[in-house]
């Protein structure tokens, strides 16, 4: 109770930019690429493409997303329209919140040997390069996969001016096309990422 | 530069969770009352009411909506429908960021002396009891008026379950009726409020 007589709770919080379900700005690997509030909200408000590697991820939890993944994924359902978010769903959800499982750290607490599935370079070259598409995301905690070390796949995306979101929930309840996906990261001034609400507007 | 040779640019941020554009979920003045986290999404995208009480407020700092405003705005437009977020419109947004203006503070800095509009008693509980709102919103830093010691309308809108929106941006810029509002807080837990992205949706 406040000194006045009435009921009051406020709190203060305070976190990394980039835990927890979260947006990559172009500039958290990309010098001079914009930071998180400069994104623009017409790219935040996105169809989304959904791309299952579930099976092969289950049988081999260092997999990479890869160009024919892609290039599969494209006969099924035509090409990736320009314009998309590109959603790799590795079937990873399942595993929060053990976080053992879910990053795949042999030793616990040990987070330079991580385990779990990511986009592989080369499909993040043919997103940029050859695709128009906006954005990736992911249901693991990176774009890259766990074993990486530099982070290239970070460097392409962010490089050429798109954004990623990690640590997708639910990415498995999408279908592989038709979703528009509205992600309202919170407008850190200057942010190099931060956390974000992300919902799927199904027709 | 990173020393593994790439760039690399993370930060941390901390805040209250009521400042800038933000909710207040049921608990911040209700014991027991529902936290951020906990507030269905259902509730967070609601068609929207706007009543715009902007012309008393440029005569009256310190003006309250009032039910009178209500019923002249149900004159025109209907009941208010069940469902809907009622949002006051004081055009108080032209005056951010010039906090002393905006706040109203006749001595810069001392939050004990406040004036900017905010909503009357009687009129949030006339949306509490007569109407079946979900939530209401405002252009001002509260829902009570600057003056305001005891913060009786939000010991009424969040005792009832309701939620509130401070700090709207943009706010001028929506119509009386059929705009859809998006409001995503960031995912607290156990949160009294979190700072919000709000997307108004016009057919």
């Amino acid at each position: 109770m406040s000194p006045r007589g009435y009921w009051y709770a406020a709190g203060h919080y305070s976190a990394s930019e980039h835990g927890g379900t979260h947006i990559d700005a172009p500039i958290h690997f990309s010098r001079g690429g914009l930071t998180v509030d400069q994104i623009p909200l017409a790219k935040l408000i996105a169809p989304t493409v959904v791309i299952d590697i579930s099976e092969a991820c289950n049988k081999n939890r260092d997999y990479r997303l890869s160009v024919d993944d892609l290039t599969t994924w494209e006969k099924q359902h035509g090409q990736i329209p320009g314009g998309s978010l590109v959603l790799a769903r590795t079937g990873w959800g399942k595993y929060w919140p053990d976080k053992g499982h879910y990053l795949g750290s042999d030793v616990p607490g040990d987070i330079n040997v991580l385990h779990f599935p990511g986009f592989s370079l080369e499909a993040a070259r043919f997103l940029v390069t050859r695709r128009k598409i906006i954005g990736v995301g992911i249901d693991t905690a990176s774009m890259d996969y766990g074993p990486s070390r530099l982070f290239e796949v970070h460097g392409i995306i962010l490089g050429a001016g798109l954004y990623g979101l990690e640590n997708i929930a639910h990415l498995d309840s999408l279908p592989p096309t038709a979703a528009t996906i509205v992600a309202l990261p919170m407008k850190i001034k200057g942010g190099s990422g931060a956390p974000t609400r992300i919902i799927a507007v199904l027709p």
